[in-house]
């Protein structure tokens, strides 16, 4: 078994089961977002979490093990052609030199982490249509000089 | 004059006279992400918001009719390789699958708007080390069948 | 079963039945264009029909099901070489810069959605040579200044 | 002179003059999206369309010449990175397949010419919203076996 | 079944019978090249052709089915390494400008279609060394004005 | 001066003298697509060819010099966009392989030429619409074994 | 059996019964390195050679018919990152331009033909570090003028 | 003064001059490549070197000093589609894999270095055509392992 | 059996067995980065460093001599998107030119081998925050002239 | 001024003066590396370290300020084909799986920092050659859950 047939699993036991994301999320003590990155194969568990999908999902010690391997992250489309996906990378087109200027205004020199660092998908209901808020946050490192 | 002249005026004049993104925020009330995408050529101003751009820095005419003209936005590297610009395209390699299971199991088929849109860069103080947090917030637009 | 498979039976049983898109059409009650693009992979359909697409090719519980998956939409070529897909691309690539001026031109800066969207393909009958006529039509959405 | 140059003049002098699109496309009685597809280098005028524009725009004898010559088209990104463009881009790949599809359906093995082609930009009013509407009309081209 | 597998058969079958692409051409009453596209999978055939083909190789039902389905054109290498066939990106390369200079001249804006379009590959006896000789020949499409 | 600058030179004066591409084929006794080839600065002139082109033109003795210096040919873009130089990449894509199989069907292993190699583009009256004929003639290269 | 498999085979078949491409050579007459190409799949034997080849590995009619069969050559990475492979890039893109001077100064306009070729890979000895040698000969091919 | 500039001077003054890459040969004592890429930018000459080169062209001490400058070797296309040097390409893609072979049957895993290196262009008189032969000859370097 | 399969069985037993890279590079007498190399395929090993492997981890023949054979090595994405491997791609791209000026200020022109190459990982425990430590070794080869 | 009219300015006047970047390590207290880096606009300086390299030039006002300006980093080819900055993508490629491997047995699921990161070139004396040697040392940022 490798990461890719534990995402198969996972995904078809989920939809066949109908447990969401916040289900698993519940079940480990993890954001949804967290929990659906090791399931789709770009995050690793430790072993409370792992036993946990496992249980939620009534899966066996395979998957189990393989939620636990530190993944190779990130495989796919350089500049991915999904609406939702590419959304991410157009705003980093369009403002991500913007939002260069302004941390380096607040902070200095240096970046937001991508590593120590979590991200939320929030609902945000209003009455002209309801808003996706995603709050990203990361801890701000400086450029060490040596 | 064209917008890339305009973003070279705009930057030169602003570190000479220590204007900061704050200041030209304050003077157009608008988002600093906001007026630094206008500053650099990716979004558009309308009268009063070019006005105070240019009174505030002290420049003319010619850039203040610039900063009105709609943009071709988001020229450049495919994928930027300035570190912290190179981050917001990892965190979409990493969890942007994930991103977009949980958008979907909230909201159902449909994405994040990157038009109706708001971006904010806050600065979150932590004792472990100051973090970056990056708040986006789109209109839900879900898939039209017809 | 994956998308790719339920594409596969589809088009299979679809050719070996001699059920024609238009047919799709009227049992869903969907713009032809829009059934295809669930059957081939690139949208989702709700459950009456997803139920009546498996009805008209008499197919299973599967593909229904897998019918109403929300999709990975548009993975392919970055620049397809079929002829008939790659006009497109060359209408955007000779036309695009010139639709941008005139959709600015009548509605200010912003753009057509692609998601809040319909696509029609006609017929138009012409004694010098029938015609294609792709009919698209998308809300404008504004640039939205924060 | 070359092709660019001639856009930078036009397009300076379109803006300093507030002539529109709208204006070239009656001072030449052609489209405003085919006025706009000379003027920004990706078509070429007769003589009277062109002596229009400079006339219009009150241009030289050197515009006039290089607004007949027939240009170089669609250079620039491979995918372009401007939100309104690349919604064509993104178009073409959630339904560029389905619209191969349907098309074929009606008219058997061929393309819609982008040559013998028309495109319009439309607004349709709409209280939810108004719509932009792009019509584009190609001679179909059957397939020729030999 | 679908067109590489059709494409595998066809191919194994033509080697292990010894029957050439001119028998194929005398058989289906269409040139080489045209019948070779056909069996690749770049182009289909009508009923006859195709039954022509089939019984020539003595195949069957499934694979005289799919050489009529609709295909999907060219993909592959952007561009092909294979030395043949890269001469001919090579060509364009090297001379394509020089014939879009030529067919100007001649023929005014437009384009040579590679729709209705034939292609002869010929051998041109030559006691210095045999030469390969490609005719193209399309219909000239000119630019629509609208 | 460079390359880049006589092909400017050249085409200026060209358009202003309004001397053909048959006009410089008839002064040096090449065919038009080797002479534009050479003007375009895709290949190389002797010195009576140079001087030729340089008396029609009636340029001096740099641009005479600059034509007959050996080029570093094919610069520009991996895959042209522009419409008529594309569709010899979508012959290549489409029917690459089967003028592969037909040619070493015709010669055995080995290529055509694009070096010992001419090109011809004629025009071929039509009642239906005029066609372009180009016609490739290469010598053909065995693969020599060792 | 395609020629993927074939390569598969042999190489297999090569280790186990350690046959050396030296041996490979001496049974047809060949060079090591032509007759590893067509063991690798980039090159056609005739019906001797192939023959000698089979002979020496005790392999069946499968693998000898497709060892004739011509190749679709040079599938792979546009720029291989195996080191020793990378390394003739290298040489090419440190040294392309020079060899191009050099080759012009000695022969005028025209190429190395990598089709009328030979390749040796020598051992060259040395108190210092054995040096590798590779000779490429190749038939000068005069640009032709027409 | 950059390296392109030096370039520039270099070439022209060469071809005012009619000096050729084998006087500067002569003149430096180097081979003619290997003086050819050090004049094109790619290597850098010592002392005596560097004021040979100048004193045979008759150039000033900027050009001296320059062409001493260890270079940034290699800027280019990622695959030239010059037809002399893409050769280069295409014998890497056909043979790499078959020298990879022999090389390490001749010498076990390791490669050809690009450093320690000499590289000769030589034409071998042929009644049937000369030909262009290169000598690369490289010191082994064997991987180490630690 | 081929490298992958050869890889897919080390790592599965690896896990299972519970056996570390430190394990494997006691075993062997090599450093753990070599050692991993080898197993995943980069690198080969020699009679007595194969058998070891595969006694530490209690595998077969096969997977000794897949061990022993020399892999084409680095086959993957062009930037990876794996974060910890991107890391050693954007230190390239953020310091590569200075460690090119430091290395030459030090040793001439020339550059350090990775063939004649060491690396080592390790652990720097540091109150704050542990350190990863990467030490390249490489051999300076100079530029040769000739 | 831009940085990279100051890169220019500082490498002309470093050559001109005969300055070494280990003097200007010396003047700034920094590493060579790291006061390279900031000189080629890859890192930006704090104030006395930018008027200590200014002073040791003997630059004026305008370099300073743009030394203090925090760059946009890592512009250019995104494979370099530099060989002594390709073998840093090389060693990436071809051990940077296995890093990871020992990286991740080491510390657990996460990475090097490429920001809180120091990097030493050394000159190691060896009589069978002087070697290279490069240390990078980072901090480890380990994946956090959320």
């Amino acid at each position: 078994m490798d990461k890719k047939q534990m995402t198969e699993i996972i995904l078809d036991t989920k939809m066949k089961k109908e447990v969401s994301w916040d289900d698993l999320a519940t079940a480990t003590g993890l954001n949804p977002v967290c929990v659906a990155a090791a399931c789709l194969g770009s995050a690793s568990l430790n072993d409370t979490e792992a036993a946990a999908v496992v249980k939620e999902l009534d899966l066996g010690i395979e998957v189990e093990k393989m939620l636990k391997v530190f993944p190779l992250k990130g495989e796919g489309q350089v500049v991915p052609s999904d609406p939702l996906i590419y959304r991410l990378f157009e705003i980093a087109y369009v403002y991500g030199a913007s939002i260069k200027e302004v941390t380096h205004e607040k902070f200095g020199d240096g970046i937001m982490s991508a590593i120590d660092f979590t991200l939320d998908v929030d609902k945000v209901e209003d009455p002209k249509g309801d808003r996706v808020q995603i709050t990203m946050t990361g801890k701000f490192l400086p450029y060490k000089k040596w």
